[in-house]
């Protein structure tokens, strides 16, 4: 449990409709696992059209699954009609990106009206393990539909 | 000029094989544009399948082009035998990624034995106007091949 | 239970005496509450001293507190001889630092030979209220004592 | 020349104003040394009591007058009846802080109407020496006076 209370109870389809519109989530061939308030999951299968010069996954393609993660995880929180960007975020590759498939894990640390806070972690899942690989933390805007 | 001088005398060609090797930017359809002593640029067609919800360049897009770009600037002034990885990086997102192309600039702000930090900004190029989409800040490692 | 076994059985008071040497701890006022391994807490009363221009505590002085409970808690898991050096962080100002004293709680999110990845939050205490100030990601440097 | 226009034409008496009720500052004793339109400089006499175990400046001062500088140089280009707020920041800290006076340079890298983004490097002088110890990102918020 989050303990955060969503302020749109269609919160998971909005989250799901507007993911299937980030073509470069398709791209990467990354999926939506879960959504829960505050809370967003994305896996993604390693393959080798993903790496970078040592054969493991470029940090770029790491960095976009927690970003898309973590601002998901702020607009879960949205009231309907709003929409929400990536400020900023900074991201700690803590060890290889290798194995079969990566999860993205994100939460809201701080949600605010305009500015909010989240928190994500991807790990590497390989047979039974699973290693933390990267860890990020991003400044996400939530503005109404429409606005600048 | 950057003030650099390289250790390498084949910088540049180890700089585009190593490139070459990035699956991920094939993937992306980048291409390297400019190698200097600590100084090299990547462009970037902008293509849909590169796209997030509102049609913008995807955040993990321009951060991967940005990454790459600061991690061969920190290369390209490594001896021999040494590879780069990047440790972590901080990516502020000044404005949409809308236009014709993406060009990212990267050179090394302070080049260390094994850590270094560089910075890159990405513009984006549209008939003759170009804005500052993202500035990026980041840590990378250098070290003797096949070490850990 | 943070899950980290010590290297040094005598880590608390190694963390303890190294930050009784941080003049600049001494000069915010601020104390070391706990050290467990892979974790430590620094307070903080609040003071004038320490504000920016709306009374609030100066960010610089919130990072103070979080890199060095980040800071220390990699050292906490130290072999002896060693010392520890920040290389970078990053921290996100969530709300105002006003209230009666802060606190900074550390942990380590991965140990590694050298390198960690550190995260640290920073609430505000004002009677029995608590509310999240800060959060920080941090990457600290492990090295033997003397090395460079 | 940084190709900024000031809204403000007292902008400089306004950054000074506000500096002077940084109590923080004081406390650290840093000095205001340069203002112009989207550039501040902000400069520090290094001290033993703003010293970690190694006998370095504090990695928390160092952000801090980084901290305020780039904060200051976001206001030097506000409206009048506005103030700014550090939403965040990302330090990399390149070489250990010692010498005689560390001086940091912050310069506006975009101007928002809410949102901007500052860089900012603090060199330690010593001698006529000069060594680059720090380079920070940050995200600025702006916003009318009295608002939330």
């Amino acid at each position: 449990m989050s303990g955060f209370a969503p302020r749109d109870p269609g919160f998971e389809r909005a989250v799901r409709e507007s993911f299937a519109r980030q073509e470069f989530m398709r791209t990467l061939g990354a999926t939506i696992l879960r959504v829960a308030p505050g809370e967003v999951e994305i896996g993604l299968a390693v393959d080798r059209a993903l790496t970078q010069q040592h054969g493991f996954v470029h940090a770029g393609a790491v960095a976009a699954i927690a970003d898309s993660a973590a601002g998901y995880a702020v607009f879960s929180l949205a009231p309907p009609g709003h929409e929400v960007l990536t400020v900023e975020f900074k991201i700690s590759l803590t060890a290889p990106a290798v194995g079969e498939r990566l999860v993205a894990r994100a939460r809201v640390l701080r949600a605010g009206r305009s500015l909010s806070t989240a928190f994500a972690e991807v790990h590497a899942l390989a047979g039974s393990g699973e290693a933390l690989v990267a860890t990020l933390l991003s400044t996400v805007l939530l503005r109404p539909l429409g606005g600048d």
